[in-house]
């Protein structure tokens, strides 16, 4: 599939659009989703510019995992959350918003994202900066 | 988290439960949803004896995540399917039902799987044996 490289996770890795960074490191960046499903919503991406899941190497997606699971421990951890909801969605048909690969890690339950993800709105960027931070705390 | 080696899919690693197997390597084994939230409905899971997310080393996450992109891709080709939804839910709290880790991928939409999901009920298995032979064919 081809990359659009103005898409807006491109833009954030670029630096040319702010985020509410979690984590990042050579392969990988993790920041808080503006519209978010439940409280502590966040992003895991890779550097590397894949569309879907299909389009990105084994080795750069072991990458994106290792960040991935660092970074659900410290949601969950930040969060004080009993579950962890991990989900990816491959194509505008299976619900992607923006063409770059991205893992969304949630501090909650499957039955309560079905009954929340029609109401998703735009969030306080405080509340983003103060969840950011607290997942960030949790790394350490 | 201790991993009770009686749950369902430790008992289909050691062969002693049956699954309409789609692939299996050194490290991880698929195979059809019992109780699939859509056509296609596939687990991918490690061989290794990890309940959730959190508790799989990074080695083996790699080879998990590299067998669930390949299933993915089967699975888009065999149900030729516009998009793919992946999600992984660790802990009961976030909805998982069985405990060893495994990864859901879903030639579906996040939307359609918001509809259905209450409706899960268990699946003929002469139909899951079809899917089954249609996503290896598309491993080929």
């Amino acid at each position: 599939m081809n990359y659009d490289n103005q898409n807006i996770f491109a833009k954030i890795l670029r630096g040319e659009l702010p985020c509410q960074k979690v984590y990042e490191d050579d392969h990988s960046l993790a920041f808080m989703d503006i519209m978010p499903q439940a409280d502590g919503h966040t992003l895991v991406i890779p550097k590397y510019p894949a569309v879907t899941l299909l389009d990105i190497p084994a080795d750069q997606l072991a990458a994106l995992m290792a960040s991935t699971q660092k970074v659900a421990a410290a949601v969950k951890k930040a969060f004080a959350a009993p579950g962890i909801v991990l989900f990816q969605l491959s194509g505008a048909e299976a619900g992607q918003t923006v063409p770059h690969l991205h893992f969304h890690v949630l501090p909650s339950s499957l039955r309560t994202l079905m009954t929340r993800a029609h109401a998703a709105q735009m969030e306080d960027q405080a509340k983003l900066a103060e969840f950011a931070a607290r997942i960030r705390a949790a790394l350490g």
